[in-house]
């Protein structure tokens, strides 16, 4: 047994038994190269909202660029697996098929940064049907956390007037959540992080002062800003709440004073207990009559969009948010029910598929899916799924998948959603995008987001529809096989 | 910049900034050898239950062995950071300073599948300032998610009376959340995961057999499980619900009747919707009348330790619970909230420190802390929290360090909680310890746990408080601080 930080160097097998199992079903039956097209969706937005924003797309291109594909050590783990008569679950040949097994799907992605809802395809894998059964689960688990909290970030940016950092790490699930955080937490419009990780190796800019342990190993709370200051003269915010918080306010304008004199200004406060709101203002009042108007509040301690809010009804007088256990734990509603399903097989034809269930909720949409979303007078207009094999839908009238009586036509010029990311196994585009310009690109395609839809609460829906055509396939699909 | 996945190899720098920056502080003052000592604890148990099982320390002491230190890349990201003045933040000669640096610290720690309780130290770090403070970051971000996890994972697996098995990779944060979960769930109780890297890795038993596209993919749901039966004979678990799940469990026994007479018996079926008592008892009598009696119902879908009671009192045919979303993301509390604080810095003795605040719950305990845990008939008694360069208690009278009233005369005998793990920096055990040890160790402490303490609302508090000797000493620090 190999220990745990090993794993980084060990990815292929990030993924669920029964990913394999079924690929040796698959194999055995002749099946493998049967064409099968999956998609990947949601089925409600997170945090009760009215939307959530596509992340961690890349780094499953990623993934499968440099990690698909079973070593000699993953193929001895599986023949050692035993079924319940104590004999090897895996045949010998088909382990020597899945050694050499190389990606060869196609697959068509929703770029980072983009607003998207429930059930439509973000991400759609094409290819044979081992090959997109198998990224399955890494699929899933690079692409719904990043979204979900590349969402609540982009909540919590939209709740305040300033700044948001990224503080979680310690909070999340080892490493690479914290990294995953950092990442989703910067696409959705954080301006930084305290994890250097995240700065180093995605260019997050990386923020960080001191904790109040720094002003607990000095004597006094002075002692302990000055030294700072001293160390660190252009990068100093002081944390004012180990003591007494008013007390700490003024200790930190005396060291700024101090600081100044010999040509540095100090950064600003850090606030992290007590009533926010009420000490942001004092701090401000002090800070100010001291001539220290450009001095940042930095406030942290269990925010989130909700108190962030609160805080500014109260004209409090924060300057930066730092945001950490909310934000990557999600804490209000920690997991994005992402699904994968298969949608279609081709035989001559593309065959639909789709799982039928007494939850009208969890009926899929099959097909080989893309999605037009329409434009008009600035303003996203709505979302239409279609069977792309079939061509450009004859009419722009969308239905609701759940509930057919609802439908809407849609106004304006379209544009295509899903954007080819592989092509037969070959990557079509750079993955290692600039999460400058993902940032841009949320932040631009989210300005033709009514506001409505943007609410905290009982959101406005976004029209997200099939259109006629595949409407009509469905119903048939239905009535087939009730 | 590199990658996202390239992190891997680089996780020395899975920390804050303000680490260093602090390190930087400490170094300018020529404080970098002075010696302190810092502890992990949390405030409150997570879930409102009554007790935690400490979980991750492990993979944070292989952390500290294998990752401590920064390398050319790290130092080279670091130079360039910079200041509000546009100047580095950090000397070049405190840069050289910290690429040579190499772990020295001493760590006690409460071994892993231990019951522990709010603020008792889970682990102690003592030595060079610097040092002792740059590992914060990464201790939580090991610790808090793994003893998260394992709480909440023995919450669920007592819940019921039959196996549970971890199936939440795809929720996780990433694959390192996705391991850390498998991790922290075995140690808690789990019997196995689906994460094929955490068997490959660890050594957990990985468990799996198809999903809902395997049977979607094939004409008709007979079809599916028969070409399963043949490719996977030992290791058939029908997954029966896509259709119409009383179809699908006749359907199965057809199948499994056919396997028998190869020779071959089905490991059972599975439901993953619906409502799972009622189901259960149907597909019971289904198997049981066609001679069927071994095979297992494996039942998944939303479950938590609340749903799995509910299921119980209406007396299902569960045997196997497959449980995903809900224990890796812990959703009803998705963190624990352990803090490291510094406790006390030697100059000749060592002198105590605290964060005084104004919430009485967030006063820390000062000392060079140890646990003497009490041991009666059969029970644990209570927990005393002592400075253990002090010497052993005179009394064995326990003071609830956050209500001075509240106090209790532990009975019976006593062990010391925190085991050595490092001294001087070197390893003083081996940390790739055998997973089925720590769980065995976790079943047989836990057994000392009072039944009223393991409740899931409203527990029994287990009596943990500092010794009379420390209680003076800390109430003489508040006093001299206020």
């Amino acid at each position: 047994m190999t220990t745990h930080l090993s794993m980084y160097n060990d990815l292929s097998m990030n993924t669920d038994l029964y990913q394999i199992t079924m690929a040796q079903g698959y194999w055995a039956d002749d099946r493998e190269d049967d064409e099968a097209c999956f998609h990947l969706f949601f089925r409600s937005n997170p945090f009760d909202g009215g939307y959530a924003i596509a992340a961690g797309i890349n780094v499953f291109a990623e993934y499968v660029q440099e990690h698909f594909g079973f070593d000699r050590s993953d193929i001895q783990f599986l023949s050692e697996l035993e079924g319940n008569d104590g004999k090897p679950i895996f045949e010998e040949e088909f382990l020597e098929y899945l050694s050499d097994l190389e990606f060869e799907c196609d697959v068509s992605a929703v770029l980072e940064g983009t607003p998207v809802f429930p059930h439509e395809p973000l991400v759609r894998v094409k290819g044979p049907i081992i090959q997109a059964q198998l990224v399955e689960t890494p699929l899933l688990n690079f692409v719904n956390y990043q979204t979900l909290v590349a969402t609540k970030a982009n909540r919590i940016v939209r709740a305040g007037d300033g700044p948001v950092l990224e503080f979680g790490l310690r909070r999340a699930q080892g490493p690479d959540g914290g990294l995953s955080a950092a990442r989703g937490a910067y696409i959705g419009g954080a301006d930084g992080t305290s994890n250097v990780l995240a700065g180093k190796k995605l260019g997050i800019p990386v923020k960080g002062t001191h904790a109040h342990s720094w002003v607990q190993s000095y004597d006094t709370e002075e002692e302990a800003f000055e030294s700072f200051a001293r160390s660190n003269p252009n990068n100093g915010v002081f944390l004012v709440d180990t003591y007494d918080t008013i007390e700490g306010v003024k200790k930190a304008v005396k060291v700024a004073e101090e600081l100044r004199q010999d040509g540095h200004e100090i950064v600003g406060i850090r606030l992290d207990s007590g009533d926010l709101a009420w000490l942001s203002q004092r701090a401000r009042e002090i800070l100010d009559d001291a001539g220290f108007e450009d001095a940042k509040i930095v406030a942290s301690n269990s925010l989130d969009e909700y108190t962030i809010q609160s805080l500014d009804r109260q004209d409090d007088e924060i300057d930066v948010y730092g945001v950490g256990t909310n934000l990557v734990t999600c804490q209000d509603d920690p997991s994005l029910g992402g699904v994968y399903k298969l949608a279609a097989i081709r035989e001559d034809e593309w065959d639909f598929r789709m799982k039928l269930s007494e939850r009208k909720v969890k009926r899929s949409i099959p097909g080989v899916l893309n999605v037009r979303r329409f434009q008009h007078e600035g303003e996203y207009k709505g979302d239409m799924i279609f069977h792309e094999p079939g061509g450009k839908p004859e009419t722009t009238e969308i239905i609701n998948p759940m509930d057919a009586a609802q439908s809407k036509t849609c106004e304006g010029r379209s544009h295509t959603l899903l954007s080819p990311f592989f092509d037969n196994g070959e990557p079509v585009r750079s993955f290692n995008a600039n999460l400058d310009a993902i940032q841009e690109r949320r932040r631009h395609r989210m300005s033709f987001l009514h506001e409505g839809i943007k609410r905290y609460q009982n959101p406005h829906v976004y029209p997200v529809g099939v259109s006629e055509e595949l409407h009509e396939e469905r119903q048939n699909l239905i009535e087939e096989k009730s």
